[in-house]
This record gives structure tokens, C-alpha cells and sequence, in this order.
């Protein structure tokens, strides 16, 4: 594919997104029928960092960080940029600089299937950043790549307009033609939780709670006092 | 194997318990000849983490959960729960739904060679989990496992009943026959420390206070001022 | 070659790493052409852990720390301690004694491809670790090796004396001979962030910034309002 | 997403498919821009495999190999099963006895992102497969999945009916819709090589023969009879 | 546990031990209800090694290889050493001569949790080894250990004596007790497969062939011509 | 440092490196107290691949062989290229087209922290390389690097002129300043082990032959005829 830069995004509903990000990674995933996870080696620069936006799309070549320059022209309030790299990478393609010029323009957070550096400074600013990485391993900008093109992320398939959720949990990305449907099954999954938090913590056992004696008997599971 | 649930575990006297879960791992795993040590990987989802109990074990499928809630039945206060998969996985086998039965049970803490998720909320809670990853990824709840027979967790044989050790430097398992004798150690250890500590602290070489000038003459160590 | 100690080592200037320390890891390896960085597996064990000063070389046999103890009789106020081992380990070959130890002869800090123990102990003390892993195994003293000869740590040559710059960030190392000139020009790159900030925070774009569209026109990416 | 099975796949036109066999991974790979490679973790079973054919593709639960047997059923003459499970796993789910199955129903072999066994008994088939791990790992038939929808595999995204072509260097996806264009641009760089192997095999040098000898100045590389 | 060599070790009968390695590890694996594997990491030096054999174990601190001396002196004709170390090491800890030494003593292979060296003489010589790393680096002998006392390898505990299969597919662990059984129900499996071997290979679909089809149906699998 | 190339390296003495060459890499590495050995993730791409020469170092820019290009200039018969990256990279930044170019200026072989392709052909040309990985992954031509500075290579420092010794079990490096003294030294082990070999061919233990009892005895391993 030749490279190149999409400029227009369709982007989700503000308030679909936010219903998305309160939700959090977990029970979007399950809402979907556990589809879209990126693998968790992704991981939080610090324990508190959520975000809920849609994506920017950015690919790279390792050690390169010139698209993702290119790409902040097309920020908007509440995007997330989503960078992958077209070979494995651990540089910090990404730091302060360039976190306070991604913030200008909107951005709420980063996910990259790279490094990261200035990772003190980003959690002051408390700018939320997902990586495979930290690393001060500075990059060139020297490669063309592409902006707003489908990508995959941490082995997830991400297209520009995805709705991505990110929390300690990891990330998980949505479509936008299904975000709705998941948001309402994803909000009768937490409610019907509340139910059943309140059975289990009253000491219910999930055995009984889930009806799971059947299917252990069904699979031969055998139950004795001590091992012979 | 066939699938198995043993109801009864013998446990450790609770003073033994908690005299060595605050000996600490490292003072355990060395009183115990730096035996029963799991791999590093293996790590708390907060710094602060620590607990000691008597082991529950579960064997699972990868990616399914079912023996845990199975386990639960049968966890008395101040119990760990210790999961191994019959081959790797990290899947976020366990969640906060589950630490709220797990706690309304009894179950200190869990140790799971596998992923854990909504961490945040375990974190929260308070309830401590040694994990190989974090993960969103949900399990499902298809096929069958045994509880309370011996497993391979991290790299340590755990039996039901052996005493868990957990705490920021991992986590380490202690046979129940063998635990007043290695808390005796561990006492020992730890006093003999408190010494070591002062005379280091005020400046005595190591070299010095532990004999090792002669080690290192008799192997053939050579001082010089300078490389030639 | 043969199990050497050497006694005399060299240091930088005290004010000169201090300098490089306030500049921080990603600017030096910025200023020195991003050369000397340790692999981002070199994590410290708490975020806001921040070390300079000059090297103090160690190099042990796997699961013996026989060689550290040697070092810290070489070791003067405000030395670093950098660790490599004759092959891979994990083992917790550092820990709370030898920190107290290390304390009381001057050192600023640990770096060590190997693991670390104690991990709660070093952080009250506010002692910064840098290392591969943390792990409770201990270790024993009873096969050589050197103190203060050039090795090779996370990737990176380091001679004693040379200026060891580590944080949040990771672990970069600088010549002696080269530190007056990389704090030279690491204040200098400082100095025109600050700039580079203020514009990029107002808004404008890294693309015009640096000069990067004709860049991007040179090197055949094509921009379109939407992918056909 | 609900579990489907889709039976109807486009494929690709037969000799096409051959053509980009032919040229081989890294070529194709380079006519395409260097997009759709796997990580280079794929690696054969056996040095001399090599495959190219239309991908059925097919999405499994980790240690479950239920739609594998679902995906023979919709297989043709040379097509190659492409398989990835919703989380990371190394179990065998593929081994001697479906070979056989798919062999009969005109598999030209299998891509794996997870493990095989039986590998000596696939090697002496000659039946090519591509994985992450060889294992003697069972799996079980209790979890639904899906057959011939979009999956990411490997770190590519791969759709029914895409051409993919696996030698010794690894794995790549082709979509179908570019295929006869990148078989082109692929034979056009066979003959080029062909022209360059004799050149430089006579000892012309790259330097010259790519012209990079004004790049080398234009980036400032300084040559140096000797380091000073 | 002190360090300690155990003389005596009762070993399985041979017939069966022969059996058990005909069959292979995969089957083997499944004989006993998919217990008892190896992780995926340990694999043979070359692709046609296989052994079966009595286990002789060794526990060794990383990076010595005093107590694999130690066992050989307690081989017999047809045992197979299995050695752990007390934390992870890729050195090469077994090589040429010590494989000389070994054969003169009846052993008939190895199985190591860390590296071997010499692969091509081993290779030469036919002398099988899995291992989990290659590894040219050598050990020394200055640390005691253990000699046949349970000890964990690569996942599996293995007891003195348990027969240890291995091939291609990997490593598995049989206790002396139950193989009798394992070879019985082995046996059995492998006839059932000749004739699933048959069917399979006559286009017979596994779903069909092993009455998928209400399984897919009942886990809400549904069928489509093409996705909408 | 400022990018550069350095024009003129001394080699060492050609039948010296043919003798280094014979003893092969475990041999030399022990010759030297076993320094300088290459980590053992480098891995050659055929088995039987041996190769000793002076080592041509080569430094570039992760996905960028740039500056392979301009070390082949300066090889002469017999080289080795040594070829690291200034960050961690998997790229296949080597081929058959760069062999013929290597081979037909006397290169015999090359080492690179990194990936390298087309394998099949490199292993029919007997072109012997030893790598990180192998990857269809491309690279560009367009960042600075340097040849013949000195270099790490998977974990061991590598200076131009140092004579690289390779083959099945990994990678070593000699300096030149001390090559005669580790050639002499490694012959005379060889013609030792040859003698070892005969004794222990026969039947002579280890514990024996290396006078091993009296240290485990010192040592506190006590020998049981069972465990109690």
C-alpha cells in the first residue's frame, strides 16, 4: 500500500464513547462477546490511567516517529492516537514534546505497540499512555508510513473511528457500527452484576449462583474426601 | 488423572502462619535452604501486597475458570487460593466478582500462573493477587479440572495445606511438615540479621564481617591498583 | 582473563554528573548521539527512583554475589554500582544488608542485569534499583570474578569510572572523557525544549515545526480525504 | 460477535496463487510494499516447507481445536488453514490425525498461531505447517468459535479467501483484490534481482550500485582511516 | 531440604518403559489424562531424538554442574538424567564429554531445564538431548545439590524413577505407579486412532466422525452463506 | 559519536584463526575463562554452520542495513560482518543479494543481532550466518551508522579486528591481543579432553576423574540409600 494520510474520520457519538470508557476494558470485552482485546503485554504507565476515545491510526516504521507528527494535524478533541509499527519495536516514539503538541490538539491518550519515554513527566501531566515499552531510545523521522489507515495493534485490528477503552485492565477497541449495541448490553452486564456482587459477597457460592454442580457432574468431576 | 475435588485439606497452625508470612519471603526461602521458590514472574498487582495461608489448589483448563468456583466450597478463613493451568495462559481467570466470594469465604489472597483482571477494584478492595499477567480476557466455564490434589504452580510443587508466603519479592511455598522448623530458622535468620545490619550499616565490609578475604585469595582473585 | 580487582578508578567531575542527572536519561542519550542506553528490560523498582554518578564495575558468576561485596570496599560517595553477570540469571543477588552496606560506603545507587530482593526494605530506604528482575532467590559466594574491568551490562559497555545516568526512563551510560561536552549539549537541548514546548503546547504543529511536509511530500506519501 | 460459520469463500485465481508461491515470502512481502508479513515467530516445522494458497480462516477458543474440524468442512483443493485463538496459547491443537483429514479434503496446509504436534509424523507427510510452538498439548471440543471471518493472526489481518504464501522466511497475507497486481510487481523484482545477483556477485558494490554513496554524505557519515 | 544424594532408586519394567516410548509423547499425554508435560520450551538438539527411560534426578544450582557428576555414579542401563536448577540458567551445563562419561554408564539421555553444549558431537554420537537452551557457556562445581529427590522440571515434577518419555512433541513424566495403565490405555488409544486414520483419510469429516455437529449447534454456532 | 567509517583494520594472523576456528567456540570460550561469549538467542541458520575471521563491525539503525552496505567496501578474504542495532530489532536485514555481495569480497560469514532472510538460499549457498531471528521483513537505506567502531553484539562487546569464532553452539569473541596465548591455551585442552575422553569413555566416573568426592563431602552433601 502506497503511504498515505486520510484526513477525514467519522468519529462516535461523545456520549456512546463516554458510557464505553465508565464501562471500562472488561466488561466492553465481554459485551462484545470477548472480541477486540489487545494482548496484554499492553500495559499502563501508571495504575490510574483510563481513557475512552476515537482512534487515530498511525503506522510506523520502527524507530520512526514521523507519522505520528503527521497525525496530530487531524486530532480532535477526545481522540486517541493508535500507534503500531510495521516490525517490532521497544523505542520511545513517543514523550512530553510531543504529549503537550498532542494535547493541544485534543488528544486523550496514546496506545503503542512501542516504547515510550519521559514517563515521569507524562504522569504528572497525567497524559494516559498504553506501550509495550519505556524506553529514552530516541527515533528519526526518516521512513514514510500512514495515518488513518486500518492497522494492527497488540493483535487487534483497529480502523480509524474505532472507539477504543483503555483502563489497568489493558485496551480494548469497538466498532463504531456495534458501539451502541455494546454499550446496552455492556449496561444490563453491570447492572445484573450489582445483583450478583451482592448474592456472591453475602457468601452464595457461584457454584449454586451460576447452577455449575450439574456441568461438573456432567464432566466427570468426582468429589472425595481425600486423595487414595 | 481423573477429574477430582478433594473436600478435606489439613491446614497449618495459624501462629506458625502468620510468623512466617511476617518473616517475609526472602527470610523463608533462605530458612528453608532456598527451597520452594516460584519463578519471578510472578508478581503482585500492588507493591504493598503480602499474605500467608494455607494453600487451596486448583488445576484449570487454560481460558476456563470453572475449578475455581469449584475451590471456593471448600476455602476457610485466611486460606490462598493457588491456580495452575494445564498449560500456559494468561487469561484473566479471576476478577473482583470472584474476590468478593472468594473474601466472603474466608480466602486471604490468590496466586494464580495465569492473568488476573479488574485490578483496579482488587486493589481497591485490598485483596491481594500474585499474577503471571493482567488481562481483560474473560474464561469461560467448560471443562473439567480437580482441586486440592498437588500442581505445578510457577515452578513450585504446591499440595494442599503447604503454606503460602507472598509479598513484593514473590512468592514462596512451605511444606506443612516442615513449617515450625523453618519459622524457627527464619527467627534465627532474622535476629542474626538484625546484628549483621548495625555492624553493616557502620561501615564493616561485607568482606570482612562475613570472612570472605580468605574465598577470594584461595580463588585466586589478584588485586591491583590498575588494569595494565 | 584472570579474576582481577582493581583497586583504583577514576571519577568525573562531581558537578559535571550532576548536571547530567538533572538533564535525565532520555536528554543525555539525545546529546550523546543515542549511544550508552541499557535494554529497556532495566526497570528500576520504584517510578520515581533517580540515580547519577560514576560506575563502580561488578562482574559475578550467575547466583553469586561474592564480587559485590569485593566492590564496596572501592566504593566512595556518590558511586554506582553496575552489576553484570558471566550469563543470563534472575536471581535477587542484591538485597536490604548489602544496600545498608552499600549505604554506608557512599553508593548512590544499584544497577544490575540480575534481579534484586528486598524490594520493599530498598524503597523506605529510598535506595534506586535498576534491574532485569525481581526475585527472592538468594544467591552464594563461592566463584570469582572481577571488580572494576570494562563490562558489558543490558546491552551497553560500561568502564569503571564512567557516569551512569539512570531513571524512570532507564539506564545510559557516559564516557568519562565525553561528559563535559554530552552536558554541554544536553543543556543546550534542554534549553530549546523549553522553547519547542511553548510552541507545540500552543497549538502549533510538530509537521511545521520541524519542517516536516516537505519531508513527507518527498518521500511519495500522498494525502486523501478518504481511502477508495 | 456470535459465533458463525461462513461457507462460501471467494478465491483467488489458481495460477496467481502459484506465481506469488513461486517468487516467494520476501519478495511478495517487498511488492506489496512490505505490508501483511507475521511475526517472525511462525516458524515451519521443517526447513524446506513451503505453501501458498487461499486462507480459510478460523477462530478458536485457546486449547480447543472444535473449529478447526468446523473449517475442514468448507475447504477446497489447495487452500491453507489460517488459525488464531482469542487469547495467546501454545497448546497442540493440530497434529497427525487432522492432517490426514484435511489432506483429504485438499488442505495445502496450515498457519497456526498457537502450537502442532505430532511434528514428525507432519514432516514425514510433507504436510507444511507454520506456528508459534510445537507441543504435545491436547485440546478439547467444548467452546465455540468461527470460521472463515476477518481474524488477526500473527500480528496480520487475514480474511477468507486472502492469498497466503509460507516458506522458510516466514508467513504473508495477500488480499485478493491486489494479488494479480503484486504478482506482477513481484516478477518484475525477480528479473531485477536477477540483473543485480550478477553485478554484485562480480563484485560490484552496493554503495555504488545503489547509488548510496551521496546518501552516506548528505546524513554526514565521516570516513576515518583510523578512531582517533 | 539438605543436600543429598539418594543411592537407590526402583525403576519401572522395562517392557513397559519400551512401550511407553513407542507410543510417543503425544499419545502418552493423552493416556493419562493430558498429565504430566513439559512446557513447550524444552526441545530436542535434533529433529529424530527419542528416548524413554527411568528417571535419575538432579537438582544443580545454575551455572554448576557438580551434581550431574554426582548422579551418574547411580545409573543403570536405559535411565534418562533429569535436570533442573534451583533458578532459571541457559548455561551449558552437559556436554560432549560428559555425554561420554554418561553412555559409559548406560544413560540413554538427558533432559535439562537450562542449556547444553557440544550440540553437534551429541548429534554426531546420537546422543538425545532436550533442553530448553544451547549454550556454549560453561559451569563450574562449587555448589552441592541433589541427586534423585522429586524435583520440578520445565513445569512437571519428576520423581527418581518416573519414566520420562520424549520425541519431537516434547517431554512427559509417568509415575512408576500408574504405567502400567498409561501403557494399557495408550495402547488402546493408538489402535482406535488407526482406524480414525482410516476414515479421516477417506474425507469421513471429524465432525461427523466424532458427532460434532449437535456440539457446534448446542453452543449457538450458526451457519451462513456469507457474512451480512 | 558522530556517525563513521573506519577504513583500516588490523587483522590477526590468519592460521591463528584457523586454529581458533578447529577448537571450535566452547573450547576457546573455556580457553579464555570463559569470556566473550554472544548470548545464546543467536542461533545459526543451518546446523553444521562454522565460520572463524576477523570481525568487520557494523552499527545501524534498527530496520536499516544502510551501513552493511558500506562495510563491505572495507572487507577483505576471510571477514566476518558483526552487525548490532542501536535498538532491539527483528528485521530481515540481510539476504541473498547482500551474501553475494559479501562472498564476492571474501566475507565468510556474518553475525547480526538481528533478523535475516531468505534462508533457504543463504543455507544452499553455504553462507553461514548466525542471528537473532529470521524475518521476510525488509529495510531502508536511510539513517547513519557506523563500521569498524567497536560495538556490543548480543550481550558481548566486539571491537573491528577481533576474531570471531562460530558454530553450532553460539558465538565468541577473541581480542586480537591475546588470540596466540587462547589458541595455545585451547590446544592444550583439547589434547587434555582427548585423554578425559578415553577414561571416561570407560567407565571412570567424573567424581573420580576430577577428584569431585571430597568436595561434595565438604560441602554437606550427605548420601542416603532412601529418603526417609
Amino acid at each position: 500500500m502506497k503511504p498515505t494520510v486520510v484526513r477525514k474520520v467519522a468519529r462516535a457519538d461523545v456520549g456512546l464513547v463516554k458510557t464505553l470508557g465508565n464501562l471500562g476494558v472488561a466488561t466492553v470485552h465481554e459485551a462484545q462477546a470477548r472480541w477486540g482485546l489487545m494482548r496484554p503485554y499492553m500495559r499502563p504507565i501508571y495504575l490510574t490511567a483510563t481513557a475512552a476515545g476515537s482512534a487515530i491510526t498511525v503506522s510506523c516504521h520502527p524507530g520512526d516517529n514521523l507519522m505520528i507528527h503527521a497525525a496530530i494535524e487531524f486530532c480532535r478533541e477526545g481522540d486517541i492516537v493508535v500507534v503500531s509499527t510495521s516490525s517490532e519495536s521497544t523505542d520511545g516514539m513517543f514523550g512530553e514534546l510531543l504529549a503537550e503538541s498532542a494535547r493541544a490538539h485534543g488528544v486523550a491518550g496514546l496506545v503503542i505497540d512501542a516504547g515510550v519515554r519521559d514517563v515521569r513527566d507524562l504522569t504528572e501531566m497525567q497524559f494516559p499512555v498504553w506501550s509495550k515499552a519505556i524506553s529514552a531510545q530516541g527515533t528519526v523521522k526518516a521512513t514514510a508510513g500512514s495515518v488513518n489507515v486500518p492497522i494492527v495493534c497488540a493483535g487487534a485490528t483497529v480502523r480509524p473511528g474505532d472507539i477504543i477503552v483503555a483502563d489497568a485492565d489493558g485496551v480494548v477497541v469497538v466498532r463504531r457500527e456495534t458501539a451502541a449495541e455494546v454499550a446496552r448490553l455492556g449496561t444490563e452486564r453491570f447492572a445484573k452484576e450489582q445483583k450478583s456482587r451482592e448474592r456472591l459477597k453475602s457468601g452464595e457460592l457461584g457454584l449454586d449462583f451460576y447452577g455449575l454442580r450439574a456441568k461438573l457432574s456432567e464432566l466427570g468431576v468426582r468429589y472425595v474426601d481425600e486423595l487414595e
